[in-house]
């Protein structure tokens, strides 16, 4: 029995929401790996990439035969363009997430540059943005997805303060060069899994608002 | 009197071509604004993002309109959503540019780290790939976009020996801390567009094979 239009829309939903979940999850262990000095934990977020490329992979075939054979409503296309470009935002920050944690076991091998201060607000902030934006998708709730928009800013300057403090410490201190090095990497990756979750909220405002274009009440 | 579908695939199209030009052309005086040392092509570079921003804007609304209100075919719905992922590649592209031309800013305000070598050589290269990813596009040409694909992995080695030298570098001379961290991010932002570069590859192989998929000859 061939699976309805709807189910399959259903079914992607969850498939969107799990690929979600799994990239927070990369996100949290991986910057754990890096609080706690754990490289073993920084090794397994390494081998869970796999997952997340597979579940994007998944996604994307099924959004492209619903297009290409199903010639879907008006209302559905914009869901599924959507799911699309959310996808790939998901992928991104799932390599951003392995970067920290490949970062994670360089710094691991060193002595600790300096105690973490607002490195573990600035990841906090990252995941809650990341973890909004898909909430903000599944409840169309564009308010929410503008909350996320306007966050980027505070990350971007707690890019900022980090970046500046490590180059001070590293232009005292040559024997920092790579920690210090690894580290501003580690924060470039924070800031950009902000930039992804940033693109998601836009792509919630453009599904839900593109909605009401197309049914004005006049 | 109202526009032809092929009409506007043809224009989408030509507006897709010059997006590319325009990411070339951006990467090549980024990376011209480091190699002669000036600043203020860094300072256009970084001007002219909003041009290709609203380039992918306006090529996103009007992929989006075709395919909500057309119905296309199951063809032109495939180079639809191949139009949509390569415009977001191509905007990415103009990120990075943009950001190479910020840190040469910071690179030209700091004597010479060290003479450029491997970095004009892995410029080249990718500017290569993201001219030729297009030609594939555009001439439905996957020996082409698979030729790519196979460069990636010499950019790869290029920005992992510049980093190592780098380092290096910064490890034996505290006083080069903040040039070498700008331009460890001018090699990584390059290695970025070579990913873009294979993403667009892959996607012209999805969307040229998709196709030979459609039309088996049993």
């Amino acid at each position: 029995m061939e699976r309805t239009v709807d189910n399959r829309l259903f079914d992607l939903r969850e498939d969107l929401l799990l690929m979600g979940g799994r990239a927070e999850e990369m996100i949290r262990r991986a910057v754990n790996s890096l609080l706690r000095r754990d490289s073993d934990l920084a090794a397994r977020v390494i081998a869970e990439d796999d997952e997340i490329d597979d579940l994007e992979k998944r996604i994307d075939e099924e959004v492209t035969d619903l297009l290409v054979r199903q010639q879907p409503m008006a209302t559905d296309m914009r869901f599924l363009i959507a799911a699309m470009k959310i996808t790939s935002d998901l992928e991104r920050i799932g390599d951003s997430a392995v970067n920290i944690a490949k970062f994670a076991r360089v710094i691991n091998d060193s002595p600790p540059v300096k105690p973490y201060v607002d490195l573990p607000k600035m990841a906090e902030t990252v995941r809650e943005m990341v973890q909004s934006s898909l909430n903000a998708f599944v409840q169309r709730d564009t308010g929410r997805a503008r909350a996320v928009i306007e966050r980027d800013q505070e990350v971007d300057e707690l890019h900022d303060a980090i970046f500046d403090e490590l180059q001070g410490l590293m232009e005292k201190d040559a024997s920092l060069a790579a920690p210090g090095l690894a580290l501003t990497f580690v924060i470039r990756n924070l800031e950009r899994i902000a930039d992804h979750a940033t693109n998601i909220s836009e792509d919630v405002i453009y599904f839900v608002e593109g909605e009401d274009v197309r049914h004005p009440t006049s």
